[in-house]
């Protein structure tokens, strides 16, 4: 969703930005946090290296009254297909450090740029970027925090977290394989393209997480009861979500059994992963990730 | 692959066609055997129900002199979105019968036509359409076979068959999930477009066998390992193939277990699924699905 900015009363301090695969969102910073918000479709994946200040300077440019403001990015931005590349630091380590940050220089002399750094583990192998800044913004809005994060997404994160330092992660592709099964697949024909049934959610959870193996056989299960049955379409997309979260709460066992879970992420899918994690005695609370985000960037502004 | 037909020197007896979502496939048959092939790429999923006659004449056109010839269809051209719908007949039973043949109203007297049904089963829910003519086609050149098909594909099919009829089946969407995962998930940065590892293929199947409930945290862990280790793209790609038929067979062990196992399907792909079973110690054999087929239809043609 694309929001211009305009002109403010007041020139930002700095300017926060998150900038991922197919979004930019830009927020106005104030001494006393946040005077405004902007965002386009702009993202890391539609751009080339060359593009990326232009993009930049089109959405936050009538916001850059002073005469230098600080911009700090988040994101995939940093990626090797990104504006400029910020190396990956490795776990264990904390979130975030601000002499990590890459400085990209900018034709404009009207901005000056930071991008943060991922995150990689070397075994298992996996990666995050976006994800560390939201993670240290949650421990910045709690500092006491000792536990798992669980960031579920096109690409879900599980984040083990202990004395400020990220221990471990995993990655798990649920979001993209139910946006690749719902829309792309056979599948497609037998699912509504939005709703929510409780029931058939929980069902398709217990089923998948006591028998994790019978996935594959599973899914082409709700095609067949569409045809024989005709089986609501909302039942199928909720038992569809319902399969893809047990699997992925499978293999994330070890992250959440006894632990205390957040939850960072987008209202609705969070409502889901809470209802699933609560199905398994758990309690997990829940943040969103436009604070955390905000949070963690704000924290690598003050530590600059 | 466009193959058209040309003029034969004796009209055929009939004519077998295998019309599927996306291909059409056609062999003029004389009293002895097949005389000629072609085919074209008018599928099912590219036509609407009053194209399919020409699409089949298109094709078909050049072998029609003698004054009337029959046409004997199975696939997706018989299902809702099809030429004309074939219902399903329910399990158990034998997998194709000659009095459950749809006749198909043409405006060319030249042909007549037949579209055979496919199978349903109610519990737990599951279809098959065009498989169940490569069974009875199996079955025809092995009458004496009791035990499990498995057709591996877009959409792979393990089928229990004793004493000449079909008992159960299962689907799995494991082809539909290597094409999304490997052409249009993020996976697709990491993975070749074609090329084999074994070894990377059989620890893939083992991995996945071993602890299939981890399928969900092991997909994404191809694109970090590309991303950190410059893992090699065919290793990615022949991984991606063992970790899906690894957890479609763990998925299917009921079906395999102790069974005697034959392939139907194309032979590359056959021969992997034979790779990965004779890991598990079964020794299967291995038919072809072109072959099968036309065994199939001939069974209905001869019992018209």
């Amino acid at each position: 969703m694309s929001q211009p900015a305009h002109p403010l009363p007041q020139a930002p301090a700095w300017i926060a930005v998150d900038w991922g695969t197919t979004h930019l969102r830009a927020t106005a910073m104030g001494g006393a946090g946040p005077l405004a918000q902007a965002g386009s479709a702009d993202g890391m994946g539609s751009l080339k290296p060359d593009q990326f200040e232009a993009a930049l300077l089109a959405l936050i440019g009538p916001w850059l009254t002073a005469p230098v403001t600080p911009v700090i990015a988040c994101g995939m931005v940093g990626s090797r297909q990104g504006w400029a590349e910020a190396k990956y630091r490795a776990v264990p380590c904390t979130p975030v450090a601000a002499d990590a940050l890459t400085r990209v220089a900018t034709k404009d002399s009207r901005i000056t740029v930071h991008i943060a750094p991922g995150l990689r583990q070397d075994s298992p192998a996996d990666v995050m970027r976006g994800e560390e800044t939201q993670i240290a913004g949650a421990l910045a809005l709690h500092p006491e925090f000792d536990g798992v994060f669980c960031l579920p997404g096109t690409h879900s994160k599980w984040v083990h977290v202990s004395a400020g330092e990220v221990v471990s992660f995993q990655t798990f592709m649920t979001g993209e394989l139910f946006a690749l099964l719902s829309t792309q697949s056979v599948l497609r024909h037998s699912i509504a393209a939005e709703g929510f049934d409780d029931a058939a959610f929980d069902t398709a959870v217990s089923d998948a997480l006591s028998r994790p193996e019978r996935i594959a056989a599973r899914l082409f299960t709700l095609r067949a009861q569409s045809l024989l049955t005709d089986a609501a379409p909302i039942v199928a997309r909720s038992r569809l979500s319902g399969l893809l979260i047990g699997i992925e709460l499978a293999a994330a066992k070890p992250y959440w059994l006894g632990q205390p879970v957040t939850l960072i992420g987008a209202e609705t899918l969070c409502d889901h992963y809470a209802r699933a994690l609560r199905a398994q005695g758990l309690a997990p609370s829940t943040l969103t990730a436009a604070d955390c985000t905000l949070a963690g960037l704000s924290k690598l502004k003050g530590a600059l």
